[in-house]
């Protein structure tokens, strides 16, 4: 009966051993001589599963993955050797006589809360940590094969969103229900139900429908277009906005499949755009044209973004790029994977040399206050010679 | 334009205020000399916005509200004074001449990431801090009439989506297609979108819809019936396991309106169930029923744990209660308020004395291996003489 329900391929074996590898070989280098694994994405990352449990990944000795529950699905999933524990205070006795616990050990100090460390730190007998999120994130940064086939997949996803957001969309309708209507597709077509974003505070929905002035308001969110939202408690996403003509309207969907995520965005429109509208849509495909033609292997991720900023200022629009005012963000892609906000991030701030395996979002868009926003994202695959699409979706303007 | 998209009332100027006075109450009993609120549910809950900032609430001053963005939203929706910051650290200047940042300091521990928490002492320049989240648990734990209105709100959607189950489930439909149209009427009639659990690795979704074996897997959540999901780098809800006759299909769904979140589970079934389901629904009811007749303030809620599984043992169903083997859980209800898992906790664990204002789910449910599920769940509101339901949507089982 298990396997019947499964529909995703389970991480193969070598998958998870190459990852261990990664992971040991940049402990090495930072002389960390233990890393303890408890986040649901870094878990699923290294053993293939999300339970209730810890990986404890020594740098000379094959780890050891602690299960309290579901050692059921544990057995199921994961390729590792699986060891049974009532409660996580059991592991520091387990332990104790291993020579495990010792030097500098890595946790994933970005994520985990004070009071969970406090205990962990008392459970192994141990206080010597340093943030090991920073080797996970660099090693989660180049794509398997396997990972690959699974963005495409849940790029799929998103391509049928987009081609039955052009049935759906009419004018005088609320944003919220056309979200309601997407979502609903995507989920449909097996959408994993949700998304995931590293980080404190980092929340956000599987779809972001926002038209006029609903898609000029800013949010807490680190992102150029949030949405309007239904009340002052989740201040993104679709609101009761409705679709005029005119106006673009942001389409802004994440894909989701066997973890991967994917994040694309098109723009639709019930009547001509004004040009202002106009103006803006056609420089962002301009942007995106260019980087498909110079962005592969070797090249910086700032001087794409300089590159989006001289188009973008050339047109005279820096004022409305990736938001307005207090609501402008510095970057114009961001990474994709397991996590909605991986790396690379393209921005002018921190220097990335591209390589064969990164993935992708990008994203020039414009906000004009009061008026509404216009873009278009689209998700790559860095290649030697160039950037492969991970959807074959179409990113001209979508009449309805 | 603002005005017209609020479809949810603000929280009143005299709610926040009346919160500030409980937490600083609490805090004269810690002597805790100043809070640091950061997570996002307490900055809405005491100020009323979910923005990038930070409320430092002093025990002897009013509260300073620094914000980053969005002030618009800010200030629109929050009845505190704002300070807009461009950056967190210049708080610590902002803050050093006014004798505020001295003695025990109070953050969010128990969901504070270990790097922001060194990040917030060097801004701050202290370093002498407890977990505050004990105490805004407690001063949450009981809900004001404002609350309640929104939690009724809530409940309607839940109410909704029971009678829309009836309409769309039917015999060999795959659990997520049911899920994808029940969570599409939900965003129809403005369910906020996702839902909030406290705590590390904390994930949910808004609907699950389970039946036969896909029902009795348990997950790393902990909860008697989370799903098996679409893959396991989501191992919980709805799967692609179709719809039987004679087996019960789960409809366990959580509204959510202006933040407040509902949370009920219905017993649907497509012709007359197996014996063993009609007993595990009929005991559940009971214990529903019977809790309603003496449970108000005043009485242990591990009374009422002990009452529910006094009926339990009764009908010899204990190793099927709230999970089995390694999914039992040790609760039958849970707060619920900004997240769905608030106090009080329904469990022999910890003696609770209901009080009016407390609001929770009640959810005795039966789990047999392989073959499926069975239960109830409803929401209660503490009144003195008795529990309010929080829907009035019908416990039956509901044959489609």
């Amino acid at each position: 009966m298990y396997k019947s329900l499964s529909i995703c391929d389970f991480t193969p074996k070598e998958e998870i051993e190459t990852r261990l590898e990664g992971l040991r070989k940049r402990m090495a280098l930072e002389d960390i001589s233990f890393t303890v694994i408890l986040q649901n994405v870094d878990l699923f990352y290294f053993t293939g599963t999300v339970q209730k449990g810890v990986l404890i990944v020594p740098a000379d000795q094959p780890p050891f993955f602690f299960v309290e529950k579901s050692m059921y699905r544990a057995g199921m999933e994961s390729p590792l050797e699986i060891i049974p524990i009532k409660k996580d205070k059991d592991i520091g006795s387990i332990l104790s006589d291993k020579n495990i616990i010792r030097g500098r050990g890595g946790m994933e100090l970005d994520v985990l809360p004070v009071t969970l460390f406090e205990r962990w730190k008392s459970i192994l007998g141990h206080d010597n940590f340093v943030d090991v999120s920073p080797l996970i994130k660099d090693l989660r940064l180049i794509k398997s094969a396997f990972e690959i086939a699974q963005i495409i997949k849940s790029g799929q996803i998103i391509s049928h969103v987009f081609q039955k957001a052009k049935e759906i969309i009419r004018e005088g309708m609320r944003e919220v229900d056309i979200d309601a209507a997407l979502v609903a597709e995507m989920r449909k077509i097996n959408h994993q139900g949700f998304l995931r974003m590293r980080g404190f505070n980092q929340e956000m929905m599987c779809g972001y429908v926002t038209q006029g002035y609903s898609a000029t308001i800013s949010s807490n969110a680190d992102v150029p277009i949030s949405g309007f939202g239904l009340s002052p408690a989740i201040g993104q996403g679709s609101s009761v906005n409705v679709v005029k003509g005119g106006v673009p309207v942001i389409v802004d969907f994440g894909g989701g499949y066997n973890g991967y995520i994917t994040d694309e965005t098109r723009v639709y429109a019930v009547d001509e755009l004004k040009d202002i509208f106009l103006k803006g849509y056609q420089v962002s495909r301009e942007i995106i044209e260019e980087i498909m033609g110079f962005a592969r292997e070797g090249v910086d991720a700032t001087e794409i973004f300089a590159k989006a900023l001289g188009r973008v200022k050339a047109a005279e629009l820096e004022k409305y790029f990736m938001g307005h005012g207090e609501g402008q963000v510095s970057f114009v892609g961001h990474g994709l994977g397991l996590e909605i906000n991986e790396l690379p991030v393209i921005t002018p701030r921190h220097k990335t040399i591209l390589k064969e395996g990164m993935v992708f979002a990008f994203e020039p868009k414009f906000i004009f206050p009061n008026e509404g926003a216009v873009g278009i994202e689209v998700d790559f695959i860095v290649r030697k010679d160039g950037l492969q699409r991970v959807t074959d979706s179409p990113i001209d303007i979508i009449y309805v």
